[in-house]
């Protein structure tokens, strides 16, 4: 490959990779990424983290900094406020070569943070590439900003791969985003304790600490008597749903009726998934049967490993592959229903 | 992520995953991958493409010429004494400012090409990054060689990863290094025809039309009566071994027999994985469970669909992933045996 320093597909898809790594984990927020590019030699890559902390963008202007000038920050870069005013006190023509690439348009309004669109301004930063602009009306407008301010602004680039990086924001606008999570060998096996690594579970467990329920098949919760908390990353069980018709079937000792501040319904009416949530299912080869039409992505944990004692599970579902990882031992594969 | 230009590993990773693109395929030579940097600024990304072709770091020079000078060449990059003549041919400074990162020692011998240590000698290139040393002595030398120039070269930058990437060169130097290829659904069933995408097919047409021998069951062979040739990049025809105890239950009106310039071989007699060699292994799980401690590879092309109506496969193995690839629909999964 020639590269060359108007490689933008290149550096957009370094952003739209490393914001991936984040998807779900901001919720409600997207997954946003931004790159930091010099003269062609990239001064940082960073993601928003979770919602209420330092933009992409603003993130990645610190790192930008630090690489810059080989000096680290005494503050916490997450902390928005903190990043703003530094950012904010240095000279006009520190980023002045810098370009920007960012997965979403920046935004233009105050919301739990200040806008990035203003601070890119005030940074007279040379170039802004966007991937894709964004989809809630009183947040756009960044580029437009910007534009009339006379900086060079390209929106586009990747921008069908960066509308699917940033499908579940779109989706949990309007109703639940419902994500089914599957831990399985290479061979397509499910069941039974820890199919998965322990990377791959912390990596689940960071998604239940952020996801608005759990939903979960009632024969799963009888068979495996789970706990569904979020002990691996210390975070905040999730409520759950388990799907039952019948109520008097579910034994009250199973370990996730005893969590504080946790919420268990139990019930075959969905019509919660009709609210703006964020809906992780765990369940087997029957919810997965059962849920089929309500599903949008699939989220596959894939252990190395072929198995000829575990479940098998079967489905009709055709599906598009949208990001793999691979974690340590495991690979995590997106794809979403079609 | 802070990045400066000392990021050593971030630009190593970038061309061992180039190299991974073309694992295997420049058999009998290794998977190589080259980038050129200058001040930071990614100039190419190449690979290895074929036995008898340039070198990765010959064609990332080239490459990198065409970034920096924003010329195309008028010459087949592939053409390694062309492209040798035409580096040699520049100003001795035009490369002094450029690191070259290569997954693989440069060599110093001189075999179908002229070595390329001696050639980034001559090329004054300021630093030469190398992430493992050449496993073939008669090869190696090219760090040693460079070093006495006073060139700085660092070696073992990500080294594990680039073992990894090597293995198979390095085991077909003694015997057969044996990949076992599967095609399979998301939930892991296998058979039937088209399982894998056309770019899925055109890459493993592209491996037989490179490997020594293909190895194939000969209940396969009874049940899909296949070609097994290369059409789809219109290669050479593998000469296959189908493992059978029994010759005459093959009926040689199966279209794999009428290839030109193929042999067939049938029989159970696998003494043939002893000597230096590519063999891919096509079957069920049959043949998997059969050829289990004679494999040393498993290739997963993994389409992205749920299907209840193919076979499952049993097998107990433990595996390592090495590489993830997603190649337009389906993903590409290698991973070793452990």
């Amino acid at each position: 490959m020639v590269t060359d320093s108007n490689n933008h597909k290149f550096f957009m898809q370094l952003a739209i990779d490393a914001a991936w790594e984040n998807q779900l984990l901001a919720y409600p927020n997207p997954a946003v990424g931004a790159i930091v590019v010099e003269d062609g030699r990239i001064l940082s890559i960073e993601v928003h983290k979770k919602a209420g902390s330092s933009h992409a963008e603003v993130m990645a202007l610190v790192s930008a900094y630090e690489t810059k000038s080989g000096k680290e920050v005494d503050f916490d870069k997450n902390d928005s406020f903190a990043s703003h005013e530094f950012l904010r006190s240095f000279p006009k023509d520190f980023f002045s070569k810098c370009s920007i690439y960012v997965t979403l348009e920046p935004c233009s309004h105050i919301g739990k943070t200040p806008p990035c669109a203003s601070l890119l301004g005030d940074l007279n930063i040379k170039n802004v590439y966007i991937a894709c602009k964004d989809p809630v009306a009183k947040h756009s407008g960044g580029e437009e900003y910007l534009t009339n301010l006379g900086i060079n602004v390209k929106c586009g680039i990747l921008e069908h791969e960066a509308k699917e990086l940033l499908e579940p924001f779109t989706v949990w606008q309007n109703r639940a985003f419902v994500v089914f999570k599957l831990a399985q060998s290479l061979n397509g096996r499910i069941g039974g304790k820890n199919i998965s690594s322990l990377t791959s579970r912390t990596h689940m467990h960071s998604i239940r600490s952020v996801c608005s329920k759990l939903l979960i098949g009632g024969s799963t919760v009888r068979i495996d008597r789970p706990t569904l908390d979020s002990r691996l990353v210390k975070g905040k069980a999730p409520d759950v749903f388990i799907y039952s018709k019948d109520e008097k079937e579910i034994d009250r000792n199973i370990p996730l009726f005893n969590i504080e501040n946790r919420s268990v319904e139990i019930g075959d009416n969905l019509d919660f998934l009709n609210l703006p949530s964020l809906v992780m299912v765990e369940g087997g080869a029957g919810m997965l049967e059962a849920l089929k039409d309500k599903i949008d992505w699939l989220l596959v944990y894939q252990a190395p490993t072929l198995s000829a004692n575990k479940l098998s599970y079967n489905a009709d579902l055709r599906l598009k592959t949208l990001h793999i990882d691979k974690k340590e031992e495991d690979i995590i594969i997106w794809s979403k229903k079609i």
